[in-house]
């Protein structure tokens, strides 16, 4: 009888422990995790809207995009319109703003032609950022991207380096488009402010497209016999160059800079048609739109911000994400794995 | 016996799950906690380094370091020069190096002075970046601050606004310190390009005191008659100049907008002397270089930036925190609690 009432005891111990570590411990887990660590729940959403979603260039970005929301413990989703199409990006992001996501990043095609639909999405309490492509009018909470400007000074440097410091430059651009011109001014300006034996000859459209870029160089090549090097501000057209340099029989002649770092354009500066390009922090895009939307959502904003007409912004407005150069000797590291 | 077999059975039982309960789900708590969600432990210390530690404006930048140090589970310390003294900041700085903590968080009193002693720290392995004031030619990771050219604009677009786009403005400003300079610039091209009905008519040096601003908004007043409004670009030399149209009787006359938030330019602003001054995102600043340097520390960056060459910036390389105006209207909300 005495034994049989201490298994009992035993048991009722045993059960109490073990209930302990059931409710006790596991909810003291729980709090430790809702309090500590930034952590989100796999049924918050966070979408990426672009354009053109089949091109190379956004695999980086997707993939910062990916890398924050799986550290997050966040679900995310990919849309955009698959043309170059203005009106078809506003409906896609219409349709994600009525599924109300936990955040919206956009890239814009047009720098206001969808401000309506993104203020519709702040004005409906959804964290919206903009990446890559900002829409400076709409109401937005930050922009996440390259600093144009200063990637075409660092266009400019490198040019600089590539030609001793002297000689005449051109560029090929995309006249109508507010990035390139950025790309066109940050490059002219640091010419003229750090390079008085440079001079840039002319300023060409090449349309965005290779063929248009490809006519442009051609011509810049007849007009200025003494050319020395090319800037173009944009990928198709970086190719146009380089095609324009094999056919004229000038590759050993020109140093040409191009941008970004589709397979295209890595091949050329691999083969030493083009002499470098820029790349910009694509990956540091994603992952910090992520991260921007994640602390509009938990709420996790400079404390002022959150009070009535202190117009103080609960993050960070600007988010630079630099560009760097590529040339022969680091170009391998750029091809999309 | 029967029942003593079955007790047994049950102790037996019971006491599995329990250790099932202690084991595998406690080790699943840690995997899960260790896996998902950005989370640090208490022993990695973030350090905070400034000059003139103990000055109002710190409070919240400080704050927004603490707060996102408690969200990660991280630890933090507050270091500085008490002095507006960079040797004093200088041995400081290589004190807090010598013990090998897991970030710091710079404000340089000097854009150059501390180049030596940062770079140091970055070839150690130790992550840094800048906050407030930035040393741009030092090796740190990232700036965090204020786009002062912008707030330079936020304060002469405010200003029109309080003229109704007309009338003499001029400026008093530090004229030996960048960001200051930078104020002035982005002040002043707005007025040029925006308001051409206005005109800035003189440039100050308030040398950052209360007595040398006041002096030169007395001397404004009176070598022009029409003036309408000074732009301030620091906080001492905004009080002076509140004094100057205290003493000289000119408090309904001119408009005057200040910079920061310390509790005598709040007063001002409250009572009207001022009409109004530039906050800076302090929260910000504080929180996103703390954000910055743990993932620095975690080595949450840009994938390609670990390859050698690349010359790929492993973060955002600048984050612009904003301003916004402070007005009688939301003073209150200003003010350290």
């Amino acid at each position: 009888m005495k034994k049989l009432l201490f298994l009992y005891l035993i048991v009722i111990l045993v059960a109490f422990s073990f209930f302990y570590m059931m409710f006790i411990r596991g909810s003291e887990t729980e709090r430790l995790e809702r309090e500590v660590g930034l952590k989100g729940s796999m049924d918050e959403k966070y979408v990426m809207v672009n354009f053109l979603t089949g091109i190379d260039y956004w695999k980086n970005v997707l993939k910062g995009f990916e890398d924050a929301a799986s550290l997050l413990g966040v679900s995310i989703e990919y849309k955009g319109s698959t043309q170059y199409d203005v009106q078809e990006q506003i409906i896609v992001l219409e349709q994600v703003i009525a599924r109300n996501p936990a955040g919206i990043a956009i890239s814009a095609m047009d720098p206001t032609a969808l401000n309506e639909a993104i203020n519709k999405a702040v004005d409906a309490g959804i964290p919206v950022v903009m990446f890559d492509a900002d829409a400076p009018e709409s109401n937005a909470y930050a922009y996440i991207g390259t600093n144009n400007y200063k990637a075409g000074e660092t266009a400019a440097h490198k040019m600089a380096e590539l030609l001793g410091n002297q000689g005449e430059v051109a560029i090929i651009t995309l006249l109508n488009q507010q990035n390139h011109m950025e790309r066109k001014e940050g490059f002219v300006s640091t010419i003229i402010t750090n390079y008085p034996q440079m001079t840039v000859v002319a300023t060409e459209d090449g349309k965005g497209d290779l063929w248009s870029s490809e006519q442009a160089a051609v011509k810049l090549i007849e007009q200025y016999p003494k050319l020395k090097g090319v800037f173009v501000t944009e990928a198709n057209g970086g190719i146009g160059v380089g095609h324009a340099l094999m056919s004229e029989g000038k590759v050993d002649e020109l140093e040409v800079i191009g941008f970004d770092t589709d397979k295209g354009t890595l091949d050329m500066v691999k083969s030493g048609v083009l002499s470098a390009t820029i790349v910009q922090g694509t990956w540091n895009m994603g992952y910090w739109s992520l991260m921007q939307l994640f602390h509009l959502n938990h709420q996790l904003v400079e404390p002022i911000s959150t009070q009535q007409n202190t117009g103080v912004a609960p993050l960070p407005i600007y988010i630079d994400t630099g560009v760097s150069v590529v040339t022969k000797e680091n170009v391998e590291h750029f091809y999309v794995k």
